[in-house]
């Protein structure tokens, strides 16, 4: 489906109306950013390998009766998707300590979370995506408590099925954000699940396969990315139905 | 009671030993501090006025069931308090939106928070007080979810006492920050309550009472102090037991 205006441009997606009210083109572009866009870059080649191993997961997930907004691949660096509502909040679950919680509070880098943690920001780039509890995200009418629980019984379902899958490549999920929005009154998965908004580290090495690599300058973040989707396509190759 | 080696230092109370190992002294400096100690000053006789309102917050608090730190007063600028084993959380009650709560999230000034927030930051100077999420403080071993329960409950209750107090003095109790604290195993209140650690607003002008003054730059922070000790004396005078 031919896609028509911008409606949003964020850090590193564009999303465009379509001819069909309720469906909308998000283009994975191959810009990439951090901390909070201060660095910024543009790797040819990139976007493709988001959007797709976004599309393989939620494909997945669809298969383990999570709803998102997938619907099927638009060109080599789109899908279409389902226009959403989209709720102002990052769900962020980690399986072990790094990154910002562990700048922010004494854990110990890698320290493993168990039970997982979900950890809520509020999305406002201009205000910096802070942190948000309960109290507020209902003072603002964000969600109910109901609504809330159920959004983090979905990440924690989530997290639960992506953990065991990379565990299978010989990744482990460090952590992962994943935003929502309301379709027809029902609250389903949107955004992405890409390199760009997950930590994969090596199972036995340690080694980053994610957006860290960029972040710290740890080496070439295409070949990461790369190696990510080589994994993923083995599996496919071992797992043919 | 004698005091004797400096325990520790905050940004505008010095804590002591005394001879008797279950009591601290508690001096409260004339140090005034703002936006995390990047504002400093020293107004002399701030300390005697937030010493003494204090106390009476805490007394006001014991004779409605919520245990205290408070044990007497010392001399002019200190009170002897139940040495606690210190809950490192701060919690902020909030009745209107003001401050960070403005800054953070879209808020207006001086909206009205029903029912109260009660926000959690992590109380860590270097780490700069970050806010901290229920799983978090789990996750840390701070407190289990039942004793958080517990705290919040107790915080939502001194709201209250505070609120319906102010209100007679025409105040707005805007926002207040309190600290926990262990005694033999229970929970209770500790650190202060003073114009340092809350927001108040007369109740017809809006005119604030407290840190704001200094913060701001709004007008003479000891005039604005001294107001408040004014009120509580006078509700004092006429309601002698």
């Amino acid at each position: 489906m031919a896609k028509n205006e911008l409606l949003y441009e964020g850090k590193a997606k564009s999303i465009y109306g379509t001819e069909n009210p309720d469906e909308l083109v998000a283009v994975f572009r191959d810009d990439i950013t951090a901390f909070n866009g201060e660095k910024k870059d543009c790797f040819s080649g990139k976007g493709i390998l988001n959007v797709g191993v976004s599309a393989f997961f939620f494909s997945m997930l669809e298969e383990n009766g999570i709803k998102t907004h997938f619907i099927r691949m638009g060109d080599e660096r789109s899908m279409v998707v389902s226009k959403l509502e989209m709720i102002p909040l990052e769900f962020v679950g980690r399986n072990r300590a790094a990154g910002s919680l562990v700048k922010k509070f004494p854990f110990e880098e890698g320290q493993v979370l168990d039970p997982p943690l979900i950890i809520t920001d509020y999305k406002n780039d201009e205000r910096g995506d802070p942190p948000i509890c309960d109290d507020i995200i209902y003072a603002l009418g964000i969600l109910t408590p109901e609504e809330l629980g159920q959004v983090r019984e979905m990440t924690l379902k989530i997290n639960e099925i992506l953990f065991e899958f990379f565990d299978k490549l010989g990744l482990l999920l460090v952590d992962f954000k994943i935003e929502f929005g309301r379709l027809d009154g029902e609250i389903v998965l949107g955004d992405e699940i890409s390199m760009d908004s997950m930590r994969l580290w090596d199972k036995e090495t340690g080694e980053s396969f994610d957006k860290d690599v960029y972040r710290f300058g740890k080496g070439d973040v295409m070949s990461a990315y790369g190696r990510v989707v080589e994994k993923i396509e083995e599996w496919k190759r071992q797992n043919v139905r």
